[in-house]
């Protein structure tokens, strides 16, 4: 950074202009897109990719680079011509940009290799930063992370609970710059240009805010300067900005939010005023070109991890332990073997167990209070930079991160969520802490995978396995104790299911998890002391499950499936079964929580709201009594 | 309020010691519960209660009476202590706390007369009391909002949502106190007992912040005066308490979060620890019974609402119109009728189109800015006081507030959602836009009504449908224009389908829904031009579908029933027609996107993940192709 300002300075002028207009050309040919929102941030953008990071154009994910993410996502277009500027790949693809057979999409997903996680949900990528920033004292890396919101953005309560983490945790690797433009999409943002609500804000939350003018080349640089120099705590630099700065007929106004340029002579007219702006500049000397000096992360090699082997479960059977608590012990013994693995948790580790975790490895132990969304984001961006991230809380609480984890899901991170407390079977605590939707929720996702074990080894088993399946995944724990079913040695797939009983004279085949799996356990009893067979399956996973091993059984079975399930009707194991086993033929009879359920004493909640064993011993014994119509088409 | 201090403050101190013991009692009787969370603000629910609001017991309801939301929820007991010792129900009740023949819950619900709006999810009852302290605007009522929350909840983003919204909309009628105990769940805080951490953030967003000692009556009296006499902001009361008030071998411990006493020694020494703390005070006089004196509201009567007829839809029969733009014309023309229709923003109103209402009713138009949860949580809290708010967003952005909407299901209100931008048709912005969960949120709460129309003249009848259909309540739009298919006085009705094409030879039924229905009817055509009939249904109405509609098409249709849908596979329209359609032994072949997908032109996306007219002609011709196969039982 030894270039004379004299000369810095213009260069950078120039580039930022060059963003400008590779925006503006770039969302005109696409017809779509913010070239406004990319114009107000273009100085910000040139300084910190040619005046400021440390990275490697054509290798983004060094471990040592610094990080950049675009939490205002819709501004995507600039972020693609800076890394084109950088010599990532030619700008003419800039033209591609929001086209099916181009990468350059209309807000970044990691398809892009500089991308760490996908933005434009707003109010995201400030809490991957979070993560991201964690990382770097985890693999004790020297790099920085910068993350650029917009002003609107700063709405999302989710940037608050990234800016408490950020200031709790100390986190000077991390400076934020807020665009602060004034425009929101569809009107004038909730403060405008009033720079003192921004400051008192971030000020009050613990970080160095430094307000600038945004397009004040010097002062960004000054900024990004003293937020390198600041100890002790994160900067938030707030940099007051024209939205559509640079053309003159839009700067500053309001409904040009999302709108590209006609291409001809609106779209000309913007390029030709931005071309008058670029300024003369040696054409040799230390600033002709900035992007060739892009500085290299200092990385030394690095080990890659391996694995410790992790002793085998050691459960004994019928010993009874909560599905929760073999968690907690499973992610605790898996980190000891493997320093990528790290856990979060939002002020309920007690419950959720992961405070075994932390008792064993607290230096990979992450709290971010009660915060459930910086949560989830913080592990997307670790996840992003190579941990295997295990947070977790009350599954029901995860819903507030329901849009994260849909990001996660569009990131395609290894983000491994972990939910305690499923069901009506928490008992008294009521609906507000019960889970009955999280399993619709992750499966509803193609590319998740979701597990539900019934017993302490197979969450042992289960844990292991999620950690290293690529991808996000999401384990559904029970608060009751249950007694452990499979022996140490037994052995899992994700994908996969356990016949647990079965007999050539079955009348049909009940699928239970959790502990719908012990009340079905419990009907078979009571089924087979009264002279009826039925098969039991325990559907461990969830996502995918297995097709043929469902289908196999339902036409052992006289074509007739039972399932039930701790979850409401809509989007869990019923649907899961239902779709798996439709081509075969075969339909499903579920049995769930089918209304808003109570407080009340586990086993009262699940007999009141139809999933114990005796609603099951009264489903078996209806179907079976109505033998041969079981398959007809109607 | 003209008692004076030394006759007040002994006596609020007794009420406070008995809200203690019958916190006590009951959780210890319940053998669960937060006894600790109570005892810390025991002494600001006595004055809140007794020396502050004007309500009436037995009349709870009562539209001009003050509200209070206990946003810690998990201080329920103490919650229920107060209204017992104003006199709404009997003490003895108390002691039924949690049990499944009681409604005295874990956490509160509105199953109870005296509560709004369900808490339990940490920084909800915040947002909510945002929309009930705007609702006495709406209404022009005197009534003051009142809500309690925990320190630990502070690091809830939505609480710093609703912080923004408190003070943008300068809600003077609005007092927030925070329980400043230290402890959260499993362990201190974030900031512990730093008081200046609270009232810096407080502050700098906009709310008269008062710092105060939480066990002192007469700062708590002082403070709550001082609240009611600030114009043009909210006032956050931040109380510094102890843990465990009053039980000293529990005070300001860790480890006795949720915890109740053992019943015998363990209670019977925490009781009469606080019994001691009785203070002499007159038998009679003007503070011998303070729950006698509540204030009454002051309430004139109120005129019943009585919505002016509307207009039928003036739509044209082939005219272009998106069901987005139809639904922010709708909820104008329902606003024009009926003074309770409420909407509210997220900063995308020129999106959703929710601007016609905002144009035609500004008065009643809502905006949080970019803040999707406490968009959803006032309009809760404006649901539970009479109104029937319309929040709107994208789609993809009322995940954030998955957690709002699953407490809006358990709080049964009135609230009507819309999402716009559903699905991969939304083209060129890309996955981090499209809605492609939505369907399976909303239909995994088993009290949500899913609407999803397919042209302009259902999307205006299904809005009026949806408005006064009790309880929560989504619809789903679309980007794309599509054409009027139905005439202007065509009926709907919540749980119909419509089917638009049969004839006695068809050979499948095919179910659409928003933009996959004009593929259908693409598929339709080019499938009747070779020969081909096919039937095909607008499923209008997802939860509930019409179970006999659908049996009856399918059984018509050789059994054969396929579901495209512009959503994932799991949770949404194949989910549904599938378990409506699965007693009847049918089963279900369904198109929908399975993977993540990515920007492109809506056409190519349709095209890519297998849901336009051409993947349907292929289903239909596969499926045809099987005759005689359908319904097999394996």
């Amino acid at each position: 950074m030894a270039i004379d300002r004299a000369l810095l300075v213009p260069a950078l002028n120039n580039i930022a202009t060059r963003l400008r207009i590779d925006s503006v050309r770039a969302t005109s040919e696409a017809a779509s897109g913010h070239p406004t929102s990319c114009c107000s941030m273009a100085d910000i953008m040139a300084a910190l990719f040619f005046a400021e990071m440390r990275f490697d154009p054509k290798e983004p994910q060094n471990p040592d680079s610094d990080r950049f993410v675009l939490s205002k996502g819709h501004a995507a277009p600039i972020l693609y011509a800076a890394w084109a500027e950088a010599g990532a790949f030619d700008r003419s693809e800039l033209l591609k940009l929001r086209r099916i057979d181009s990468d350059l999409e209309g807000h970044p997903t990691p398809r892009l290799p500089f991308v760490d996680v996908a933005t434009g949900s707003l109010g995201q990528g400030i809490c991957a930063a979070i993560g991201i920033a964690l990382n770097a004292r985890r693999i004790k890396s020297a790099y920085r992370t910068y993350v650029l919101l917009g002003d609107g953005e700063s709405a999302e309560g989710s940037v608050w609970e990234a800016a408490n983490v950020g200031s709790a945790d100390a986190l000077d690797n991390l400076c934020g710059i807020t665009d602060v433009n004034g425009l929101g999409q569809s009107r004038p943002t909730m403060w405008n240009h009033q720079m003192e609500q921004f400051e008192r804000r971030w000020s009050a939350f613990g970080w160095n805010a430094i307000v600038i003018d945004g397009h004040d080349m010097n002062a960004i640089l000054d900024a990004l300067e003293q937020a390198r120099n600041t100890k002790g705590r994160p900067t938030m630099i707030l940099a007051r900005t024209i939205k559509g700065k640079g053309v003159s007929f839009v700067e500053g106004k309001d409904g040009w939010h999302g709108k590209a340029f006609k291409k001809g002579e609106e779209m000309d007219r913007a390029i030709a005023e931005l071309e008058k702006q670029f300024v003369p500049v040696p054409e040799s000397g230390p600033a002709a070109n900035l992007a060739a000096q892009i500085p290299k992360p200092a990385s030394a090699p690095r080990a890659v991890v391996t694995p410790k082997p992790v002793a085998p479960p050691a459960y004994k059977l019928g010993e009874e332990v909560a599905t929760r608590e073999a968690y907690g012990a499973a992610i605790a013994k898996l980190g000891e073997s493997d320093s990528r693995v790290v856990a979060l948790d939002a002020d309920v580790k007690n419950s959720t167990f992961s405070e075994k975790f932390e008792k064993a490895l607290p230096d990979r132990f992450y709290e971010t209070f009660i915060a459930e969304q910086v949560m989830v984001g913080a592990a997307m961006g670790m996840a992003a930079r190579g941990a295997i991230p295990f947070p977790s809380t009350f599954a029901c609480f995860l819903t507030r991160a329901a849009d994260f984890i849909r990001m996660a899901a569009i990131s395609n991170v290894n983000v491994k969520l972990a939910g305690s407390h499923a069901g009506v079977s928490i008992g008294e605590d009521g609906p507000s802490q019960m889970a009955l939707e999280d399993l619709a929720m992750c499966r509803a996702e193609p590319n998740c995978t979701v597990l539900y074990p019934s017993d302490a080894v197979s969450t042992e088993r289960l844990v292991a396995l999620m950690a290293y399946h690529p991808g996000l995944a999401y384990m559904r724990t029970s608060r009751p104790k249950t007694p452990v079913i499979y022996s140490n040695d037994e052995t899992f797939t994700i994908g996969g299911l356990k016949v647990l009983r079965e007999s050539d004279s079955d009348v049909c085949t009940v699928i239970g998890a959790g502990v719908t799996l012990f009340e079905t356990l419990k009907a078979y009893d009571q089924l087979k002391a009264a002279g009826t067979s039925i098969r039991v399956i325990d559907l461990y996973s969830v996502a995918p499950v297995d097709r043929d091993g469902l289908i196999k059984a339902g036409r052992a079975t006289k074509g007739r499936l039972i399932t039930v399930e701790d979850h409401y009707a809509a989007g869990g194991i019923g649907d899961a079964v239902a779709e798996a086993v439709a081509d075969a033929g075969l339909t499903v009879h579920r049995l769930a929580v089918r209304e808003i359920p109570r407080s009340g004493k586990p086993e009262e909640l699940l007999e009141r709201f139809g999933i114990s064993a005796a609603h099951i011993v009264e489903e078996v014994r209806a179907l079976a009594g109505k033998a041969g119509q079981a398959g007809r088409a109607g």
